[in-house]
């Protein structure tokens, strides 16, 4: 799959998406999809959909719609989802040992393949399989393995000195929890993730609902 | 602030990105804020964020721009936050730690008022100054008091159980983690959080940057 036109961000936030409710059509044993039908199990219009899916060369048929597997097979190599990615993550508080946790349960192409801490109570325990090692020695495990994604877990006091360390060790992306974002820079991308967001979001929608 | 027009959830969803980042600002003593400014430290245009804030009523002034703490006033305001909203979570695995926590440090508007789990082992135990009790007088709990959100931590597998019971015990919003997306009945506002998505999105950047 080749696409060297600017897709904007938008609309690749939306695939996911997409290739989330295809994958649950499929695992229920669904073939074929209409645009409208994506749009309804999605919450997107089905003119979005088709609209989206053009950017990367439509995929769909007239009067026939989506084959489901073609089109999760389509969206996955769009994604750059062929291969598997490591993780690496720094901080093994709650937040750690829950990232830790997910990925070993439900997201298995994302392997942790170290983690780190700075609390020598918690260096040299096990996490889903992996020893926790010293923060110290990050750089260094950096130096000597490729990395894919850096995930920061530490407090928000730790995040700007843990971002430039694996800025620095050539992670090939960060996925950062901690609630300071990381400036993209150098060309390495990153996706800050703010909890409190979708939080508030909801807060809207229930506040809009007491209102009289 | 009253605004029964209907504004769409893409908007919403930038508003606590705006606030964050006023917040921010405010923090570090600005005042004043041109669009273009706010613009380049959130990432969207100046003319997005000015259109934005003109659905609730503008709030700028041409050739000064938006006093900070007012409009950080005017966000809150808009999006609900001028109260406590008290949230119950469902699950005390790592995840459900990590919320609690992540709420107790960086949340304090958001306070937890009960934790629930099935595991014996768990129940009884203190997560941040909550005990945990028995998810089978979770109802119970419901009936008694008036919980703003429910959040949804369990596995996959317990989650549409967890949901209808939160429903029937008409908590007002629905915060839920499990990868299985509640759907909104009842007129309950539900945010599902999928954070697999926001991984994808930066293995796209990743595997673009690769591509030759």
């Amino acid at each position: 799959m080749k696409n060297k036109n600017k897709v904007s961000n938008a609309v690749i936030r939306r695939l996911p998406r997409y290739l989330r409710i295809l994958e649950e059509m499929h695992e229920n044993g669904s073939m074929r999809v209409s645009s409208k039908e994506l749009g309804a199990k999605t919450g997107f219009t089905a003119s979005q959909i088709r609209q989206d899916l053009n950017q990367f060369g439509g995929f769909g048929q007239q009067g026939y719609g989506y084959n489901v597997p073609g089109l999760i097979q389509e969206l996955e190599n769009i994604l750059g989802l062929a291969r598997e990615y490591g993780l690496v993550i720094v901080g093994c508080g709650r937040l750690g040992r829950a990232i830790a946790n997910f990925n070993y349960t439900y997201n298995r192409d994302f392997p942790v393949v170290a983690m780190f801490d700075s609390s020598p109570s918690v260096i040299g325990t096990t996490i889903n399989e992996v020893v926790v090692a010293d923060v110290a020695t990050l750089p260094d495990f950096l130096k000597k393995h490729s990395v894919d994604i850096g995930v920061i877990s530490v407090p928000k006091e730790a995040a700007e000195q843990t971002a430039e360390m694996l800025i620095r060790g050539k992670v090939k992306g960060i996925w950062n929890f901690a609630p300071w974002d990381v400036p993209e820079t150098d060309g390495i991308p990153v996706e800050n993730v703010h909890l409190s967001d979708g939080l508030q979001f909801l807060v809207y929608h229930i506040s809009r609902n007491e209102r009289p």
